[in-house]
């Protein structure tokens, strides 16, 4: 049977997948990731996680939302849903990291950009969700920072945090707005360190890519000792693109997968990219640009209606607090020495998608809509007619 | 005495401004807006209201949160603050407006602007608040919006919707979030076309610009009928500047005032303008270029602290949602007949921010904290001494 | 021996591609395109010359210049560069076409583009050249318009014409600047329709992609009748990226190739996109962002130093020039119709880059460098290996 | 009579400003700065100079064209116009200078902006010239780069130049493209410390700004000591705007001079914003989008026709031509100390124009047309009317 429905029991729970609640229950199925099915994305070594949580002190958090199913009542359920945090490091509002952005498409909201291209810093964590959840979790996430910085608005600055989002109306009742402040918080205060929950999980919760259940996936890249030893994590929430279009390693898998008339393909991909490498702003949006090339070798076009946004930063400068000096260094590799960061970024994007595809089980949302998780052993095979399998 | 306090027996009472519910009180003194005083910015004439509602069809509404005084207890009030918006049209989700934005200073927040620059149209009101209530206030003109098209994330797609912010810390509790759903769905709801309250009202009601109670200003220009007799419209929330820069007419006004040591004049300003003149999103985006040359001849410097936002929308053209037909046309005026626009982006932008300042009366807020209202004698007397007063 | 040099006892004559002149002589060999080798790029079907050409009314002129041997001796020779010339429509200064950039690595120089920014339009045919050779051929392009257009900055406003540019001097005594004012207008004024010259031709006679010679490439593709059938056009000059990126459907041709150590891959590429889709200058900056996703898929990392700019124009509008009426209609396509226009872009950039290396032969250059024209034969093999040859 | 021709009898000469060889002859008249006449803008002080060349390492170098008088005769004269070469410091091809630029408007032509965004430094020399002159400006730069490197393009990487226009049709032969390579490497090579010649020389010689001659003008602040005392000094060459917007201090000195009917004013302005800050590439465009804020104050409405087109670049950091570390320190100006600098780029940019007003003589051009020099004392008079003049 196709369908390994991997949330049976728990249907009318609410799941939290970190920590989980007593009497909670993971998602059952592990699936494996990418590298684990013998598929390879190029030639640079990864990190020990293989993720964005490869580059110290960059944390992440979930919290998944599933509760009931059947048919969408507007605002009640069935909820197929989360939200992300990707933390930068332990302290982002008084140790700022450079960032930069860049938009391949802009049909999706990631809040805070036009302050991270004037300032040319991040000084907040990240928040990943659906759409219509925007509002709740930005307001989350200043209940988070207000919280640890209760002189915020008082007697300092106030803030403008970033909150991204992809559309998850497919199989989540996204008008219900599910993810709610005390959810957000929750995903920043548990945010770890360590391998990453990948698939559907917090904000990939609802998601699709490639007419198969997808969500978050993640990948790294360690670059060459000589060449500064740095080290390159992506993170995105994949949720874009028709199934015909998926490609493993040049191999047309979403063609030569039998399927029935798939699900629209027009949802979005965020990408976070971090690095250890000492980055300016200015540098990081070159990084930021690179992501879209990984992500073109998994056969994505970036559709019309695909919310393309891709954020990059670096732990590797700190920018202070209300600077007490007139002026700081701000450390730049050279520029001449940025291509082995940039096929890192490529290939942890490419990766990160796939893994985000192979983690994630089949999950039946609202309507009694079903977003297949991907064949792996079909995939397999296709590759290993292409000899693209290790 | 200077300070004529507009809101004394109110403190306790929540104020909504439009309309006033029975037992609620407006502000009382009515000040004057600057052509009342003598003051003409330009040469171009001012439509029916002086106001963005002159572009046909659009429509403004303001919700105004003032409740208590004294000391600042963080979450609970005093609270100074309140939500403005902008409607461009009846139904704008389902005949777009073309729009384009322009960052001067980034240090901001105004969403949406991804969506704006790649679809080249804004689909939803407009919404103005303070910084630290984005959130809520996006959240609310969701539930405007799903309330309105319940189809929304259900059998239709999604919203990115567009809401501003500035920082009233100075006056405000601003950790109380104290503009909720239900206010800004109030705002949307009772926005009218016709006069255009000014000054501390709305999102402007805790703003300060140049050391003076500003906030909500507007003004509007309309080109001759040899130029197609176009109307352009802006409202501004004025919240930048410190004192000395304040300029009228090239009469150095802030530096001749007498006055204590000024409050750090490091807000920001949102600029929206409206125009009912057929353009297309690029030409809007050449619009919001010039309203910095209006805000400059205030002697506004665009701070490093300044959020400064332009969003411009045409009324002129109509995108439809969901489009049936395989392609429409977009009407553009030529460009080589833009510069009247041009003059009206600026002279308008020019005059709504001296609007928001001749009508915003002393307010006192947080901690006792007083924003002076713009003393209107003394500016008339500085400007007489410069020949400028009409 | 690997090099069949392809110019032998051409090497002191000066080569003019097209026409050839009397005397002159032609690059002999005729390597053949990526579709005559069986490797066939995406789904979606080609135009009838699968160039850039099939956008009717475009026309692509090429001026080659071949001339001396042995070492280099700055400002004489050898000579191995060119000029290319692409005409949107026939008189595009009166019909000007709507059009769009982007910059996906900002190493290089389009002159331009602030005007078709700001205006978004192209008004006069584009050059490509060598680095070194802008100045001499965008005044060859000056000289070309005041010739056609005599009253420009006489009676009539003046032209900001779009010159674009890739390194040859690997090869090339690029300090020379041996294309002259007369040989650009001579490519502009030979310019045709129908099939168009690849490889070591025009601009592309020295330049080097993944190690090997490359050049001028062109790819067409048609999307299907129901989506209006429109055909989009692309032309690129190849200058990058290092031999072990090298990929074709998926396949590491470049790792799999033996070979010396490689010359280094820090050239750019040129990606003009041409269609009759009546777009509008956003939507053009939409397509022009997708052309990186094709790129990418050929392996190129868009090093540091690459110059990758992208310049898309629509035949499908018509902008007149000093316009009568106020206002005009832009036809826009409906953007939810633009993806099978994404895909093409894409499918006709991975191939332009694919057929530049395909057509162009081994080269030898100043100081007595080979650039080695691709091994079809090897090549061919390594794609038979992962079942990627048709 | 007004009109005191300063090129009476030089006209059949070719006049080179700087240095002005045997037999030639410099422009008579010196019509003095706007400081001289008793206008004050803005509050901070000059530096000695008052001009771009405050900046210390900053050099100018003009060659100024004129030649013949009479009717037009395309191609061959009379000559209106020349060169202004801009040096950041002695070696900026090995000392590269961190920059950052932005565009108002677009309809006009600064090359290299590409790189300049991408690299965030500027390596060459600036060159402003008129429109049609681009080609062979940028040709001469490039010669020369390669006179005083000559392993450039050899064994060492190429160059984007920037080359900046203004359209001086009105008065010039523009068609002719009268300044040569050897024009333009002069005009570097004589590049100098010191006082700057104004007006109607270099690329000024045939601007116009406000319906009366400009050209070149240039001015300078020193910022406090506490705040850095950095230097910031503009240079720009004015050619925009009808007669009746200028506005000196407020005043509206174009409505209130007499005169026939205006000159269109339809042509541009490129700003040149050097300071000795240590500015990061994003914290100069910072600087450069405050620039129009002093150009407004002048009475621009930055035109459909109007080029304006800014480039700021810093001496306050150096970086290096092919670095041999890994990584260097770039020193980053606290951004909560750029308020001074943006008020310095302000004040500058306001004066520089005025200077290039009061410094140009009238200057008869083709076909007999007069561009009559500001008349001094008519616009003392207006401004003691309006309580303006010190």
């Amino acid at each position: 049977m196709k369908i390994a429905f991997a949330l049976s029991a728990a249907l009318s729970l609410m799941l939290v997948s970190s920590p989980a609640a007593p009497g909670e229950e993971q998602a059952a199925e592990r699936r494996g990731r990418g590298r684990e099915l013998g598929i390879t994305i190029g030639t640079l070594p990864t990190g020990r996680w293989n993720a964005i949580t490869d580059v110290a002190g960059v944390k992440v958090g979930h919290v998944t939302l599933n509760q009931g199913q059947g048919k969408l009542v507007p605002g009640q359920g069935p909820v197929r849903t989360g939200v992300t945090a990707v933390l930068p490091r332990a302290d982002v509002w008084r140790e700022k990291v450079p960032a930069g952005s860049f938009v391949l498409n802009g049909n999706g909201e990631m809040t805070g950009l036009e302050w991270i291209e004037e300032s040319g810093y991040l000084e907040t964590p990240i928040a990943l969700t659906n759409t219509l959840n925007v509002g709740r979790v930005y307001d989350g996430l200043i209940s988070y920072m207000l919280k640890r910085y209760p002189e915020i608005g008082v007697t300092d600055v106030t803030i403008n945090p970033v909150v991204a989002e992809c559309d998850d109306s497919e199989l989540n009742d996204i008008q219900g707005r599910h993810v709610s402040d005390a959810a957000t918080v929750r995903a920043l205060e548990n945010a770890r360190s360590g391998p990453v929950e990948e698939g559907a999980v917090g904000a990939g919760t609802g998601m699709i890519a490639f007419g198969f259940k997808a969500g978050i996936g993640t990948s790294s890249r360690v670059i060459p000792p000589g060449d500064g030893g740095y080290t390159v994590g992506v993170l995105v929430n994949a949720n874009m693109e028709s199934r015909e279009h998926l490609t493993i390693k040049g191999a047309p898998v979403g063609r030569e997968l039998p399927g029935p008339a798939q699900r629209s393909g027009d949802g979005s991909i965020i990408i976070i990219v971090a690095t250890d490498a000492p980055l300016s702003a200015r540098q990081l949006k070159r990084l930021a640009r690179r992501a879209p090339l990984g992500l073109a070798r998994t056969g994505a076009l970036s559709r019309h209606s695909s919310g393309d946004l891709i954020l990059a930063f670096s732990t590797g400068n700190t920018i202070p607090h209300q600077p007490k000096d007139r002026a700081s260094a701000l450390i730049e590799l050279a520029d001449t020495r940025l291509n082995p960061l940039f096929q890192a970024v490529e290939e942890a994007t490419e990766e990160a998608v796939l893994n985000a595809l192979t983690a994630a089980p089949t999950v039946v949302g609202r309507d009694g809509r079903v977003a297949e998780g991907l064949p792996l052993e079909k995939v397999k095979e296709i590759l290993r007619k292409y000899n693209q399998l290790r």
